[in-house]
């Protein structure tokens, strides 16, 4: 039968991305991959993984092939509480809600924030997995500035004054304050305030999606202190994930903030996958309480601030003239700009043709720019293969541009 | 903040449901619950789990724990596809679909059908977990009725045809044909043509869902062929779970259908949790590939139709006269039906006092009726339990219909 006759307006919103068209070119095993924001599989705690399996008793290992309540593992959800209370959260009050993936709480909260035509204000650039999201349930995301220190609080103060005036109101603002994805740049600790402080001002919800947090190469824990921890107007949903403490592959993320907003996502949850999986959350509450977290994450920091000094070194060595890169101070991704009115994508062909892929930057830009910027993953390669994919990204940005 | 204010019109229409108020009570650990639909947690297999990861090359543990494709692990895909030729399915030209639990796949097939006062066909009574998706989208289920033989044919034609002349065209049939979630029962299999004859007619796509096929007490796996398998306008999407063959907690379904309709739930999964639990994906394309399904699924049969057997003759020794039930050939649950005019939720609030719960019947009724009807499952009780629980509600029902 003709199914596309019969689909929902909803269901006509969702095509296909250009970015997944171009990462369809990228599949040869032969192609080393800058792209995706993977964590380093060969540095996952398997170890930590096995100890907890062997060491869980008769009822918890039932508890983790069983299905669980939709609000989550309560051990889980206790433990997450406490860990991000030891970040200086004041959890009072709030609700924890384990997610399946922080994806799935991105998703959760479009769906119980928002109707198709409305507003959702955005870092630029900013997550392209958020912005389909958002673009999947008919809302229109509006780009506010960043520079090197995140958000630049006049323009969104002003940002926001004119939406609302225009009748255009945004739901809420998504940021990713630390080590964003794709840009590496960090909102710092006093515009935090300030974000909070004008955003309370607009009664504007934000959503704190704050996944590499804990994946810093320089300064300390406290120097990334989370906006949720500065919240005194209970503004902000905050969304975690295992995926950079764990390991992606469990799906596993949470929320945590009001409990009308959190509660009505788990109901919205109830119908989308009843629970996440059980396995995942009762592996994730023995990983978080026998303080695993601590000394992977430190682990992690080594591996991935050695793979990025060596990709700024390498970038430094062996790109032309006229490009330019970010010095992260944690995360996954240093964010290069070309010399202006040059085409990443022509680039990523030139690349993939050398066998290198990364991704283009004007997918993370819902105001049509960033055509000559390019996201640069160094987090899932090895020295080896970043030595030799940035050569191979060198050749083919000398032929592009020459 | 006041959040009320900003939620959507779509988030407005997730509450809590009755049933999941009426669960609350359900908590304390000394109640028998005859309730959830869950697989019997002290017959996972556990060993054959055990086996399997122990068994997983360095890559394959690599792939259990990294991100994966949205459109599932290859070699898990493969095997479900295989899984399905096996049971006659022609699957040449459809698409599999791993989903998170067969509950995601209700919901993604939900999101790419309806738009808000769209209206969906379904049995009566049917599954409360699809009927609360639909609600959720703001769909409108219109229902169908069943005896003993599901779904009547002339009934299904009729309600299609009138629908339609009121402009209501449904968008899809939602039907649950094998041990019917709560009913109990099987769509004949001369039925099966006769309900795929009226929707092809009517321009009418199938979404079959089929959790409890593998789990008959009696005759044999070709008994209970799939609507899919006769599927030659491929009218159909069928959905699988693992919940019942291996196991729930790892929340992993499938859809397989016309690549337009599953390529486009992909699409729309990409936002919802980017990939189901890799971990979850590697496990199960193991647990097929290695035949595992087969010999368990036997094992659990046996078990289950045991505890089937005793909760039937359990209800002929205890229950006082005027209640009746069905003798289901298959899956967790036996249907109840008190004498007319009864009310199966006062029987629930004084089988709470004598510490047994089970389903009230009304939530699985879009039409308003089935006050007097309740849900026994018995898939996750002891034998020990069963007589216990229904020696409780025996005496429960005693003193509500004295």
């Amino acid at each position: 039968m003709d199914f596309t006759a019969v689909f929902s307006k909803g269901g006509s919103r969702l095509t296909s991305s250009k970015i997944r068209e171009l990462m369809q070119l990228a599949a040869d095993p032969e192609i080393i991959s800058m792209a995706g924001g993977m964590p380093d599989a060969s540095n996952f705690p398997y170890q930590e993984i096995r100890e907890i399996e062997d060491g869980w008793s008769d009822s918890e290992r039932a508890a983790a092939y069983q299905y669980g309540p939709t609000g989550g593992y309560p051990p889980l959800v206790e433990q997450i509480a406490a860990y991000e209370a030891a970040s200086g959260i004041n959890t009072t009050g709030q609700q924890v809600l384990p997610t399946s993936g922080a994806q799935q709480a991105i998703q959760l909260v479009t769906r119980v924030f928002c109707d198709p035509g409305d507003t959702i204000l955005v870092e630029v650039p900013t997550f392209i997995g958020a912005v389909a999201v958002f673009i999947g349930y008919g809302a229109i995301p509006a780009g506010v500035e960043l520079d090197g220190d995140g958000i630049i609080p006049e323009a969104l103060d002003e940002r926001i004054a004119k939406l609302t005036a225009a009748g255009r109101k945004p739901k809420f603002l998504y940021t990713n304050p630390t080590f964003q994805n794709p840009g590496g740049m960090t909102l710092s600790q006093s515009r935090r305030d300030r974000v909070l402080e004008i955003c309370a001002r607009h009664g504007l919800p934000i959503i704190e999606d704050d996944p590499y947090h804990d994946l810093y190469f320089e300064g300390k824990h406290e120097d990334y202190r989370s906006i949720k921890a500065r919240d005194t107007d209970n503004l902000v949903i905050r969304l975690g994930t295992f995926s950079k403490i764990l390991s992606p592959g469990i799906r596993l993320g949470w929320m945590l903030g009001a409990p009308e907003v959190v509660g009505r996502c788990e109901t919205a949850k109830q119908g989308e996958d009843a629970c996440s999986s059980s396995y995942s959350q009762v592996l994730a509450a023995g990983y978080l309480k026998r303080g695993f977290v601590e000394p992977y994450t430190a682990r992690m920091r080594k591996i991935y601030g050695e793979k990025c000094r060596l990709t700024l070194q390498r970038l430094a060595s062996e790109m032309p003239d006229g490009i330019s890169w970010t010095t992260p101070a944690g995360g996954f991704f240093t964010w290069v700009t070309l010399p202006e009115g040059a085409d990443s994508e022509k680039l990523f062909l030139a690349a993939i043709g050398k066998k290198v892929a990364f991704v283009t930057g004007a997918p993370f830009h819902v105001d049509g720019r960033g055509g000559n910027k390019l996201r640069l993953a160094f987090s899932n390669s090895s020295h080896e293969q970043i030595r030799t994919g940035i050569a191979r990204l060198a050749r083919a940005a000398r032929e592009i541009l020459s």
